[in-house]
């Protein structure tokens, strides 16, 4: 274990302390002071990530991972406007969730309470450094950030930006920290930090949340992949049907939850499936289906076992057509990955039992899949979606950083 | 990895699809033919037993042990009572926790559901492998129990009689297995079981807890300790506080919600410790202080900075006298376990300041630290308690084995 990572962590857990005090006007604060920073000093942010970029060219990197490195005017404005989002956003800490009375007089009660320590380690975009540490900051937490080499100067820059804000605000300014090595080693050590880190949160690719879900020793939430199903119920509007499949497949189809696979019951797919199946192909959407599916769309290519677990990320969708709604939900618990599913009926009974019977994080009755997402369901700002249950099931915003402890005012009460 | 615990973990995902979709009543009913059973089949119970703690004399188990082990008619009469409290309680499942409308229409809430697979490692009281899976039953989970070596026969004999009330429900048996096989190899290819158990909980000694947190690729809810403090402020009603101190210490000092620390303000210091020194003395706790503590004590023995940190579990007690409550609360973040505070006070903004900076499972104002456990604080049975904050934070109840989804209800809402 490299000193410098652990010094870290000690460092945090004491911030943590002092975070978990601060008042909901000096947190808010720190945010706003944030946001005006990053414009006021958008030519020190800037020279420091076209460092990143240089380098990034010199290495080759793809255009699309050169995009998310850059720190564009437009890019900054939007970091500033979300921190301003989060300073609004009520203060969860403090609050009562519940509360009731024993019958010896104890009123027992919830109250919402700070994770900690959070340690975050992500890849190319240097914007999570900000967006990350608000939510960290509004939640009372800690936050140790971890993120890709390729944005190593952008990070520093903006941590101390983020650091000077909170000493201005007379808060620790070790309540962020951005780990200052880009080398895989440093990882590894942050993930043996159990004791000073509470939770772990990896955002990025499928390699780097594996690698981080096997060797940490704290709690991690993750969020594998998407592979999202939209229903179509032989009781539909078809036209609400046909653009709510649109909508889930072609809006942003390199995204987590847009739809991968659609079912179809068998007696409405005559009907349907030769129209969607055409406004498919106009959209440049390739379709892998069943024999029935194939039957119905002169272009859509046959499916293997493979193609029912696949998350494209891409303008191709599998089909297949269904017998029952309860065929469709085995099809989801079998080769879904828990992130979002939808149905599109008309049928009030069928609507109910999806909604129960389905256990992924978003399970929804005629709409897009593409609303999961905390900012469209209206958590304010995301930190992430976790797929895992614990703790978290589906986006997580600010309340997902805190927990709630007991509390138990009495006038004197023993235990008999 | 072993054949048998991969298969294991498979049909428990298969149970838990089933079991997520039990009604109310099915589940119950569970519940209260295995309490019927518990009493009818006691012979055959009993004899189990009689194998393991035959063999537990032999190997020379201490009496405690034996008596943790034993099924006498009083603890099963008492396990049967436990069933059926469960069964009375309201079914988590299905319920809507929040609902809000989002400016398209869209309706968003959250709805609880189960958490999946749970896995409980724990040590010789059998009476865990029936409490444990009631909880898991009621929370609509699939479980799978891996108990002591001494408990083998016992747990299995108990196992046969839920998986019989299951089947007899029309449930899957295997939403209740326990683990046929006693070497530690078992529970290490069970920590590895991540895509099939959900959650781990240990329960027993420190090394146990410590060995599963280290090596589970799942989350893992553990209570390691409990360092639990009493603050007596200067504001203090007397009588009050030498009640909940004396409770707190010596109603049953070898669990883990006694008090192991008092502290004491130095303006009460002098009319308070004489006194309660005395008590103490009285009820034979060896009392280990800080120079004023000794000044004041005259049998008190000299603390170490090793006694802050210690969990006695017996009638030995750490005294300090602090000079502001602030002190108080720097010595609990220091030298606490998150487990347990409580402070004695007539002082509002005292109580108000105590219960929102101290950052424990339970923070009490005015009670005995003894009421930190499930059923004293109003949850129905216990399934442990947790002194990490992710995901639950405190006794854990049935709510505590589920999670909750985001639902959405539209009518034909597209992201723009």
């Amino acid at each position: 274990m490299r000193d410098e990572i652990l010094s870290m962590g000690k460092r945090a857990r004491a911030a943590a302390h002092h975070m978990a005090k601060a008042g909901s006007r000096t947190k808010d604060k720190v945010l706003e002071c944030v946001a005006d920073m990053l414009l006021q000093e958008r030519d020190t942010i800037q020279s420091s990530n076209d460092k990143d970029i240089e380098q990034a060219e010199a290495r080759g990197l793809s255009r699309a991972k050169l995009d998310r490195l850059h720190l564009s005017d437009k890019v900054l404005a939007e970091m500033a406007g979300g921190l301003k989002e989060v300073a609004l956003q009520p203060d969860p800490i403090g609050e009562i969730t519940r509360m009731w009375t024993r019958p010896n007089g104890l009123r027992v009660g919830k109250m919402r309470i700070p994770l900690g320590v959070v340690g975050i380690i992500y890849e190319s975009r240097p914007n999570v450094t900000v967006d990350a540490a608000a939510l960290c900051i509004k939640a009372g937490n800690a936050v140790i950030l971890r993120g890709g080499s390729e944005a190593f100067h952008s990070n520093q820059c903006l941590a101390r930006i983020l650091m000077k804000a909170l000493g201005q605000a007379g808060l620790p300014e070790e309540a962020v920290q951005v780990v200052g090595t880009t080398d895989r080693d440093a990882v590894l050590d942050m993930l043996k930090l159990e004791e000073y880190i509470d939770v772990m949160i990896p955002r990025g690719g499928e390699e780097l949340i594996r690698f981080v879900a096997e060797h940490a020793r704290m709690p991690v939430l993750k969020h594998y992949k998407g592979v999202c199903h939209v229903y179509i119920d032989e009781h539909v509007d078809m036209e609400m049907a046909h653009k709510i499949c649109m909508n889930a497949k072609v809006q942003r189809p390199g995204v987590c939850n847009a739809m991968e696979t659609l079912l179809v019951h068998e007696n409405v797919a005559a009907r349907f499936l030769p129209v969607m199946g055409e406004a498919f192909r106009l959209a440049g959407v390739e379709l892998r289906g069943c024999d029935r599916s194939r039957e119905l769309v002169p272009h859509c290519l046959p499916a293997s076992e493979e193609d029912w677990y696949a998350e494209y990320l891409d303008l191709i969708l599998a089909v297949r057509v269904v017998r029952t709604m309860e065929e469709a939900i085995d099809h989801i618990t079998t080769y879904g990955s828990q992130h979002t599913e939808a149905i599109v009926t008309e049928n009030y009974a069928r609507a109910q039992q999806f909604l129960q019977e389905v256990q992924s994080s978003l399970v929804l009755v005629n709409a897009s899949t593409r609303f999961n997402d905390g900012y469209q369901l209206g958590l304010g700002a995301e930190i992430g979606i976790s797929t895992s249950r614990l703790h978290a099931f589906g986006p997580m915003g600010v309340e997902e950083l805190t927990t709630t402890k007991f509390i138990a005012l009495g006038n004197g009460q023993l235990r008999i």
